[in-house]
């Protein structure tokens, strides 16, 4: 039995992705020879979470540079194959640029630098996930009942999480004794995801639908929210999955305080403020499958963005492995 | 062929309900002989929304008048039973008390007098309907985009809807363009009744998860938000379907003006304000068979009320068969 919240594992030169598409009904490992599979696997989100999907990038890039016939040129191919996967997420672009510089040096085994800079960047991730739960806890007062949102665990990242980090390390400090996880649409990221991790980890838990956000806050049984990020710019605008700006309206009318945990890789300090954030959109089909019926009906269109975009000023605090922080970031 | 935009029809001696459960993949007529068939069509949600479910109530009572041995003991019993289907919309007291009173009534032939009296309520429905977009129409502008939420048309009400007869009488007259529908989780009824509708209706329309709504009011894409209400209390709090409070929230935050549409039967003036409102919790199994592989899950709890409280504040103005009203109501 592999540790499922492990969900990316190199072995024997190859790298074994846990499908969090089949998740939570069954455990299912894809085994990935060449970069090509692991691209696919992002594509089709059965590797997701920004940080994580960086350092499965990071891994396919070495699984490119073990073939025989690997040169730099295959490699970098390789490398700009997996940038393609998905737009939004930075870590992805930070860890493959990361990638690039690796194969660039001079000196070295191609094969073995490369795998060397993944493990690296994978295990700097697990680090930055524990300092990022270390700050996190700092802020919080015992017993809370935080709600949080998408998925930002251990399925998410290299360790254990960025804002499910903060939770899972405030459960065992005794600051977390509830957890609300909004289901999240139309992928269902928090009750298939998050639900699964906290269910693992024996932390009480209850699910809602994203709807139902607006009434938990009026009933002042929420502490605090915690989120995680897929980008955030100088300015602190932060792109994150769609239904975050949401939460962060309805948590500064309840006045109830809205963090962001995220490692400072996310941050791309070339961007200045959202409007220069380009946004996913994704196929309708996700929308229309999660609805009885709704494939037999035609007629009508679908709206389906992936992210979007919560300003900075509805941002309580931004928790970074580095500390507490606070825009403009330089 | 019935004619499925009029989802509760009386022919000879017998009620027709469309099971809603069924849409939008097909169309199934449930055939009602007794009381107990409609009561638990009504339990069931094959028959929904707060004015749909009174009439449909009332024509429940109308089939236990025309049983062989009916009494007005036997009618009341059918009335009680009735009226224990759902606690929250305020339509189904007010229409049995109406039917209580027909009852109790002397003179004329029971069975006659009762079915009188609920083809009555459901004509006032429709001409409540029809006064509600008059009246609702006559606020909006050319070419407005709008957003709504859950059903509340045709196969909410016994006429054209409140909140989406506003819609399809504007649309007639040019003044909507285009109508979003968030799905509203878990039961999808704006996903799968209110698009059905639309489409049948050749009114363009685009359909969005509930969390998205934030980020299409902050494109500016959205002129006016439109929903319709379970209960309104006299100050103007107002129940509606979970996410209500929500939506009032997001639209009161980018200054989109957010109305109720209602007849006033929806206003129960025994309440004072939202805290004296039940607020009606279903089944778990609402939520968790929407999310894929989730029933695999154990050790996680659900909470999943079926409706929320708007506080009267968030209410731009409320659109009844009366007019343009505002609380508090008398």
């Amino acid at each position: 039995m592999r540790d499922s919240l492990a969900p990316l594992q190199w072995e024997k030169g190859e790298l074994w992705i846990l499908d969090q598409r089949k998740l939570p009904a069954r455990e299912v490992w894809i085994q990935c020879h060449t970069y090509k599979t692991v691209a696919e696997a992002i594509e089709t989100l059965a590797v997701r979470g920004a940080p994580l999907i960086g350092i499965a990038a990071a891994y396919g890039a070495a699984l490119a540079a073990q073939q025989k016939d690997a040169t730099r040129e295959s490699i970098m191919e390789a490398i700009e194959r997996l940038r393609q996967t998905r737009p939004t997420g930075h870590n992805l672009f930070h860890d493959l640029a990361q990638m690039e510089h690796v194969v660039n040096q001079r000196g070295g085994r191609l094969a073995e630098k490369v795998l060397a800079e993944a493990r690296r960047i994978h295990a700097e991730d697990m680090a930055r996930c524990e300092a990022i739960a270390g700050h996190g806890v700092g802020l919080m007062e015992e017993g809370e009942q935080v709600l949080t949102y998408c998925n930002t665990g251990a399925l998410a990242t290299g360790g254990i999480g960025t804002a499910l980090g903060v939770i899972r390390k405030g459960f065992l400090e005794k600051k977390v004794s509830h957890v609300f996880v909004c289901e999240t649409r139309p992928l269902a990221q928090g009750a298939r995801l998050t639900l699964w991790e906290l269910v693992r980890l024996k932390i009480p838990c209850t699910v809602i639908c994203d709807n139902m956000a607006a009434a938990l806050m009026g009933t002042d049984e929420i502490q605090r929210v915690l989120v995680g990020a897929d980008r955030i710019a100088r300015n602190g605008d932060t792109i994150n999955k769609i239904g975050t700006y949401m939460l962060a309206l309805l948590a500064a009318y309840h006045e109830i305080p809205f963090h962001v945990a995220a490692p400072s890789t996310t941050m791309d300090l070339s961007i200045g403020s959202a409007e220069e954030m380009e946004i996913e959109e994704r196929d309708s089909w996700e929308l229309i499958r999660g609805v009885p019926g709704l494939a037999r009906l035609q007629g009508y269109d679908v709206w389906n963005p992936a992210f979007d975009i919560t300003p900075a000023g509805l941002i309580q605090s931004f928790i970074t492995e580095r500390g507490i922080e606070e825009p403009p970031f330089a």
